[in-house]
């Protein structure tokens, strides 16, 4: 889809903040894909739409969840997490999205996986530095990703479980299994 | 078993350092469980016979875990888990320890599990605290250990996360799994 159709899409479901962090996702997402050798216009497409569906109604996206079979433990963890299995959903249905490596990295940019592809980690890896962002430990993030995807990524992810056990709030399954894939994989 | 015989088959299995650290679980345990309302003779018996395996061949506790059907996803972890399964079984086959409560509390003393029990959890936390340990942060658990079991467990299975990520290894499921557990429990 070409970008500015697609951000005429997205900037109807957004608020204007959300809306200025997307762009930010787009273009940091586009560099590392240049850097480490994903296709720009599939991170481009990913990055336009992976907030897609932020701010639908919460009985919604437990529906989706629940009628499209997608894991249900997620209902037992934050509701932040659903927007991206039910985006992944909603830009295919209500967009045409049709790529389904833009939609897994739709899919998992909040979780991650184990044996996630490197069009999903620029995704995760863009939303956590875009230059919107600002929180502590975001600069050394930023620096990483210059050098090192997976090292970047795993710091993103040691960063997210660190902030959830400050609150003792409970970490979700495949972010806690993403980890220990990236780490066991980066040892081998 | 009387505590004299029990310490005497224990030494036998230890190192002198390891020797010390067992009766500094020893006399924590009975504190925190006379504490928290928790038998203090299982607490005894459980903490002098914790570290039973600790120093058995690695290749006769991988044995054991295979042969005894115990969860063999700890052999893709760190070795440092195995002798508390491998203890539970080897206590029960040497030392002739039959109380199931004392068994599992030997059992989960480094993984915790979900639902763990009062005296596994005095048990986990003794090892933790006993006043032969010296790392950072131990004196915040000693002192919530007095407040609040939950509490002080929850800091400790943080802080062992926590350590294991500062060098980028991967966490056993099952210590993240008691995590979540004691934080949702602790929310509800």
């Amino acid at each position: 889809m070409e970008r500015e159709k697609a951000l005429e899409l997205v900037k109807k479901q957004l608020t204007e903040h959300r809306y200025q962090h997307t762009l930010g996702v787009m273009e940091t997402a586009i560099t590392l894909a240049a850097q480490y050798g994903v296709d720009e216009k599939k991170a481009e497409e990913a990055a336009i739409f992976h907030d897609y569906a932020k701010f639908r109604p919460k009985d919604e996206m437990r529906g989706i969840i629940v009628s499209q079979g997608f894991p249900e433990d997620l209902l037992a963890y934050n509701s932040e997490l659903w927007h991206a299995p039910v985006g992944a959903y909603l830009v295919e249905k209500e967009a045409g999205i049709t790529d389904q490596e833009v939609l897994d990295a739709i899919r998992y940019h909040t979780s991650g996986r184990p044996g996630m592809t490197l069009l999903e980690k620029v995704i995760y890896l863009a939303d956590y530095i875009e230059p919107g962002r600002h929180f502590p430990g975001v600069d050394e993030v930023r620096e990483m990703a210059k050098v090192s995807l997976d090292q970047a990524l795993i710091k993103a992810v040691q960063n997210t479980i660190l902030f959830l056990m400050k609150k003792n709030q409970p970490v979700y399954p495949e972010t806690f299994y993403t980890y220990n894939y990236l780490v066991t994989k980066l040892e081998a």
